[in-house]
């Protein structure tokens, strides 16, 4: 197995010991890990605990910048949409993982914490939008006066 | 309009105002504003901070619980995929948003600033799975060997 997954594994199963949930993540460029994170939901009330997020966090703060495109994550669990999202934005998209989602489902992970992709889809369908009040000042359009001359 | 939703607008507003991003967000219970959160971008390195997930940890770490099903989030842009999850995650379904993808778009928002069905589709298209090698402890199980008994 690659080393940097080997790693990745590594820290979920140590974070398992620890008490926590089974998941880590190592960020890596030329051939060096230079970013780790667990998953902390076992010690903090903070729904964006994951390990890749985390370890996007911590990159981005160290390098003094939001773009993560030289760079490739390797997750020991397949990112959830708020880690893809993430990556998405950090334009970090050399993305490997080990375990999948049918794998913890099948391990026996509590429902409510794995989400389908119907499970996505339910919630999207469920927002509902209010229009912006016809006097209030639009949010967007006063970013893109200040912004785009 | 909605007064919470108002209130997601003038935060997001007032961003712009002050080198921000226009999104706002507030989450609400029982008729009273219990969190607020504008997009801190163009302060911190840290591609989570959008002003729903802020809002989101803000108030997980004051009630000290990771369900926040019985909240109500107001954001002023269309919740992204990385805070849609988050409020997955958090049990929280009733959401109200204002002002849309397409919007910013129009607006002129940078493409890569926006996240389409198709950007999400296409990074998990490319995300690659590799299997856990037989010798490796298997985290997801060790999980399940420790809490399920």
């Amino acid at each position: 197995m690659d080393k940097f997954m080997e790693r990745a594994v590594e820290l979920a199963v140590k974070n398992v010991q620890e008490g926590g949930q089974p998941y880590g993540a190592v960020i890596v460029k030329d051939g060096k890990i230079v970013a780790e994170g667990v998953n902390t939901l076992h010690k903090t009330f903070d729904v964006s605990g994951h390990a890749e997020l985390l370890a996007i966090r911590e990159l981005q703060q160290e390098v003094k910048s939001d773009d993560l495109s030289a760079y490739t994550m390797y997750a020991s669990g397949r990112p959830c949409e708020m880690c893809q999202t993430a990556m998405y934005f950090a334009g970090l998209t050399d993305i490997y993982y080990c375990q999948t989602l049918e794998e913890a489902i099948e391990a026996g992970f509590p429902e409510d914490s794995c989400m389908t992709k119907e499970d996505l889809e339910h919630l999207q369908q469920s927002m509902k939008q209010l229009p912006l009040g016809t006097d209030m000042t639009n949010p967007l359009k006063l970013w893109a006066h200040l912004h785009l001359k």
